[in-house]
């Protein structure tokens, strides 16, 4: 379903319109009519705002990590302090999610006391026509796929930057979560897995050539990148899963519920 | 294979051979002839001593953790220092076996300088007929993983007290390395994993009611007891790794490749 601008977004404020385009040149033609022109920024805003629509009093939300998240997570806050939603419980993904929900005034909790999440809102980095995901360039897989594995309903928010034909398409990162004991050893060993998508593995650093990243849990993040597709992506997860060494992998497979895509032509809702 | 004992043991030293027993009413019979009572840990040496029997000079060796492998760890440092050995590389599988084997002079390395393996040695806390195994009663179940799967060749040692029909069957625990955060949660889906199996899923702690084991990788253990068979291992396998939040399992599946049983009536060899 696509829900042409500015009608698909329940902002309190009206939306940005740049002014029209001039041409350098003379012309003979009139200006043509104003245009939006909307930063990738504004553009995860809307695809988040559209989501917070789903959010109902009482919920208990999983609270996604990354740029278009935080806009979520913001958009909840905002409509908790205006009295629009009151009662909901926040389990955030990661440390950073933690502080700004706390920030914006939304109560969290956590799996342990809240093992059934009614909805989850959070970003991805890769999103194939399957509604398989990538996620976790940001560091925090492993709590976001615990969480958004607990629910009911999972919202992905993404820009269309983030559409790819297969997973890795974008040439960008699938990260693992690796104990930080003989990462090497098992960087090579997941290299060698997708050697025939002429698959590269680097160590995530803080930094080029500094200190490796650390997650939320200790341990270390591999990035993966594929040249070419790499085939059955549950054989593919398996795969990985089963080298002793690896804690988690990037690809959320067969969990998003639903998938807003924000564009320069609009959002764009598609339901499993 | 069945090697009567003693002949099955090349040890410097000979048999312990335990005195008769007498029994304490007079009997028309004559004494039963001298017998040999062994307890549980000479069983285990037993079967340590014949697999170091494998070890040749120049090799890299997985050196296993518990209280049977560090009779080879022990044995593999004796032999060493009686020039029978030259230029072995030990790899430890934990850092109390790290430990060991520097006090009995055996160099060390890690899978990232030596990521092939010539032979591991390691005891099992079960081992199933089809030689698949449970490890990590010890705690230290990843490491060993990693280090065993990496190997040519995969002795276990055991004395027959660990044979079990199906893994679990001991009635003792199959281990699970779980991230700390959210604990409770990850050991729920476990166990909802094998309801139909009866499963008990416990956090190990540092005794009763103590503060949780943490593991070498800084991880907690949630150990699974069995009622009944979990079936298929490797669907089983599967099904745990897949689990966000599971960092390793305590099944060896497909691993060992020599089976050594140390028992009363002498040591079997069973090759895969």
């Amino acid at each position: 379903m696509a829900i042409a601008y500015p009608h698909f977004i329940a902002s309190d404020k009206p939306p940005v319109v740049n002014p029209p385009r001039i041409s350098p040149l003379p012309s003979p033609h009139p200006p043509p009519p104003p245009q939006v022109i909307l930063t990738q920024d504004e553009l995860k805003k809307i695809a988040a705002y559209k989501a917070v629509e789903s959010v109902e009093s009482g919920m208990v939300l999983g609270l996604g990590t990354g740029s278009t998240a935080k806009h979520a997570v913001t958009r909840i806050g905002d409509l908790l302090r205006l009295g629009k939603l009151t009662n909901i419980t926040g389990i955030p993904t990661s440390r950073m999610t933690h502080e700004l929900a706390l920030s914006v005034g939304i109560p969290l909790s956590d799996l342990d006391s809240h093992p059934v999440v009614d909805l989850a809102i959070d970003g991805a980095d890769e999103v194939d026509p399957h509604m398989n995901l990538v996620k976790g360039r940001g560091g925090s897989l492993l709590r976001e796929k615990m969480i958004e594995g607990a629910c009911k309903k999972f919202i992905v928010i993404v820009d269309e930057s983030k559409l790819v034909e297969h997973i890795g398409g974008s040439g960008l990162a699938m990260p693992v979560e690796v104990v930080p004991f003989c990462w090497k050893f098992t960087a090579e060993r997941l290299r060698l897995l997708f050697e025939e998508a002429g698959c590269v593995a680097r160590l995530r650093r803080d930094g080029e050539g500094g200190e490796p990243f650390v997650t939320d849990n200790k341990n270390y993040i591999v990035d993966l990148y594929f040249e070419r597709d790499i085939g059955d992506l549950m054989v593919a997860s398996d795969r990985i899963l089963r080298l002793p060494g690896v804690v988690e992998h990037g690809m959320f497979l067969g969990m998003a519920t639903t998938l807003i895509v924000a564009g320069e032509l609009g959002v764009k809702v598609k339901n499993k």
